[in-house]
């Protein structure tokens, strides 16, 4: 806790994923308090145009984007705007360059897909502080991150909102003293569709959200619970419990982020507005917390609903757990078997159902194995999205044959 | 936290109202943690029956009854069961000297009203940690409480259900980043009743609460929420908080026991069942929580309502909130008051609409005051009670004239 008189430090950040929801809240929140937050460094993706405005706005000392030509093309606007002493790079040389740079005091890991992994990684080597928005760095290679960041005393503060208010009901008691971790589920568009139905769902009816809006892959996830199996996992290796201590409830409005059970039979429960910036500046200023306008009205609230996740409907919470509990290659395998059907299901190559049945068919041709360098996670990664390719193009073929 | 391979200590406590809800329940706890906790000493009133019982079982060092002509009545009965070794004291100076017991090592302060006030404070002043399940004490004379608190350094953990929930939800932020206190309330009987009916409630009615199973003050007072009113300025007093940070919610169930609302917008809520052992068992293990068979089966869960209070059904909520504002003397006339009122609705000499009335006219005639020893908290408690006490008969006279 900061002491009364004593001045608030500014943290630089670098936001890997400064383009996506996750970056731009987290803009929003640096804007907001000018006097704890400046930008070090933005690593985007594609978008040179957000790039582009952002760099202009925020001054970062290093911009870095997919790739050398849009790198030039960044670099190009920028000299004619007249802005220099920004430098841009390019690639995952470039993340890394932006997630190590030493003026850094806190990263934003905000990167969707293990193409965070290695500036993740990096970050937590050059001992700096992770907000943790990438549940696929955690799921593909947690055992790695956590004995990193343990080795080099880095905290990993979770902004996955589920995780962020475990992060939170875990500070009201010991490691050993807790029994189970309850996730809360929106349940997704599909909670209540007849089973039958789920192999007629269309890409657009699987990109409404009922409660969140976030970027494509994620809803899909969410639509087909596979993201709450990611979270699964994820938490079992953010907080170092067995995936037999983490559980599922359905609670649709998203109001309860999640709850933590401890052995006495206290029950903590983290309430408020469904705003990716409150785990954002929660992550930003832990230990402390600010003041700020993102008030979740409780004299409004009338009610709370829960039920129990129907494993039937969503065969991916069932797939998570069963890689939760066999860890190292499968859960690696999950996520990227996942990313690649969910990408054929957005092409409409593969039904709904598709996705599940894509992921269970690589999960069974994935030998058990635990990398444990980011090299060899990274080969598990395109050996997995091979299997995956494959066996959706198979299915292609049984479909026209 | 306690290390692994660190033995546990025996804590022996002082049980102040041992016969009561709160006291058997602190024994069952003893019974089942056995290695943790003892009976040094044990303060109870008029029933010398289950006295005698729990002396046989405990073999405390000190039994305490309200009177002299009791304890003579326990003290024989002991002699003739051949139980020897317990000394039987009585009175006010009785209960103090199980209190200040130097065996004690944890004073559980259970006795309804003012009639635990000096117990308790001596107690404290005997560098005793307390568990405080009287919440009188603390409405009455919570300044002086948590000054003697403070200066011996005595950790005061809250029983009570609802403050045991805040102290929980608390753990996890600092105290100038609570914005506001959220104390639930079940609402009691007569939430949905209409406000003209309320005239007629009988004591049989009001004493059937929907989910507590208490005694009959504390479920009067339920029914005219007057108990939450005695909640509110006990949660000033405990967390240091003014009477404007405290808000009420109607929550039927009474599962979320109470909830914490921080300035960074975040929520904490502590749900579990409704059984008084589980925080009776947090305040005598704090820091630590030791696994209970007191569970709460989150995966049943189907809702949870919540609703705003009714200030005109309840118009005893309004009056502590003006207790509260003014401190002192008027929190003192609140409890008294209506500890007097509700005797005369029990005895049918009021309506259950008098209790309020009564409040609300001692209160008028209440002068502004703040009492800073016990003797002056309980010369002003006197006076409150013979200034109900006359309301009582004045508005008496008016209905049979």
């Amino acid at each position: 806790m900061r002491k009364a008189g004593t001045e608030i430090t500014l943290k630089r950040l670098a936001i890997l994923g400064s383009t996506g929801s996750i970056g731009t809240s987290t803009l929003s929140i640096v804007e907001q308090f000018p006097e704890r937050y400046g930008v070090a460094t933005l690593a985007a993706g594609r978008n040179v145009d957000v790039a582009f405005e952002q760099a202009v706005r925020w001054r970062p000392r290093v911009v870095s984007l997919a790739t050398e030509e849009l790198a030039s093309q960044l670099a190009a606007r920028l000299k004619v705007a007249g802005v220099n002493g920004i430098e841009v790079v390019f690639g995952a040389a470039g993340t890394v360059a932006c997630s190590t740079h030493p003026e850094v005091d806190f990263v934003v890991s905000a990167i969707v897909g293990v193409a965070g992994l290695e500036a993740t990684h990096a970050a937590i080597l050059a001992g700096k502080p992770i907000g943790l928005a990438n549940k696929e760095c955690m799921v593909a290679a947690g055992e790695i991150l956590t004995a990193a960041a343990c080795e080099h005393k880095v905290p990993i503060l979770p902004i996955d909102s589920e995780h962020n208010a475990v992060h939170q009901c875990l500070r009201v008691g010991a490691h050993s003293e807790v029994k189970f971790i309850w996730l809360t589920a929106s349940g997704g568009p599909f909670r209540r569709l007849p089973l039958e139905q789920f192999a007629s769902i269309t890409p657009e009816q699987a990109l409404k959200h009922p409660t969140w809006v976030m970027g494509r892959r994620i809803t899909i996830d969410s639509a087909s619970m596979l993201n709450k199996g990611l979270e699964i996992i994820e938490a079992c290796r953010l907080f170092d419990v067995s995936a037999s201590q983490v559980r599922v409830t359905v609670h649709p409005q998203s109001t309860v982020h999640s709850l933590v059970e401890y052995v006495d039979g206290s029950i903590l429960a983290q309430i408020s507005v469904t705003d990716m910036r409150l785990p954002i500046l929660y992550a930003l200023a832990y230990p402390e917390r600010p003041s700020s306008n993102l008030t979740f009205d409780l004299a409004a609230l009338s009610h709370l609903d829960f039920e129990q996740p129907d494993f039937e409907r969503f065969p991916c919470l069932r797939l998570a757990y069963e890689a939760a509990e066999k860890g190292g290659a499968h859960c690696i395998a999950l996520n990227a078997a996942d990313e690649v059907a969910v990408e054929a299901f957005l092409d409409r190559r593969i039904l709904f159902t598709g996705i599940p049945r894509t992921i269970e068919a690589v999960l069974a041709a994935t030998p058990e194995a635990h990398p444990d360098t980011i090299a060899g996670v990274l080969a598990a990664d395109r050996e997995a999205r091979e299997t995956a390719r494959s066996v959706i193009a198979a299915a292609a073929l049984r479909v026209h044959a």
